[in-house]
């Protein structure tokens, strides 16, 4: 973080911290993670169940997650192979926290349209600004 | 979102929802809305203090911001032109639900930093099975 303000310095979290979140807040683990706040999934009901995401995309994904100590695998010596995720504790305390964020987003779908629609109208009018 | 499974539609966020999510879970996004937290902020001091991002990216994650209504652009009649970033009342209730999140990850780095140290050791194991 380059910045001579102290001020900027306090109010954004800090770099190895904006590293984690970069990975956590990736849309596809917020997804993940939410599924599993349901209980323990296989891989194939984490990719019916988020809709638009690969395979490769869904092992990344995964992978990080399990790295990071957020999620288990466990694998069954069954024929087929059967693969099962679930949250760890630390992961449950994560999904704790990234719940707030979801309850807003269902809380101010309403006024989130409202402010679209303004601004759609003013972007319209000839003597709205351009860039910056 | 397709699937059959009524328990994993209860535990995702709807589709309008997500749609939401994905822009402001975005790290730019989070980041000039944890900025904008410590007050009003020109331009040039956004752009200073989110290490890394691009004046195009800026000018696009503002403009998807104050389109959503979570922030304010007032453009001072000045040469040269001044621009002021700020957030909305409704910006405001977006920043303590995005708190959480950033708090466990800083409360929680050590406890990632273990659980990778912990799986890289897993992976230069020879029994460690590989994908999926």
């Amino acid at each position: 973080m380059r910045t001579t303000d102290p001020q900027v310095e306090e109010t954004l979290p800090g770099c190895r911290a904006r590293e984690i979140l970069d990975r956590i807040g990736d849309k596809w683990s917020l997804y993940a993670i939410a599924l599993l706040g349901g209980g323990t999934r296989r891989f194939t009901e984490l990719k019916r169940g988020i809709d638009g995401i690969s395979q490769r995309m869904l092992t990344v994904t995964l992978r990080g997650l399990e790295r990071d100590g957020i999620v288990t695998r466990t694998q069954y010596p069954v024929v087929p192979v059967r693969v099962e995720y679930a949250l760890t504790p630390m992961g449950r305390t994560l999904l704790d926290a990234v719940h707030p964020l979801i309850t807003w987003t269902e809380g101010h779908l309403a006024g989130i349209d409202a402010a679209r629609a303004a601004y759609d109208v003013r972007a319209d009018s000839p003597n709205w600004p351009g860039s910056l």
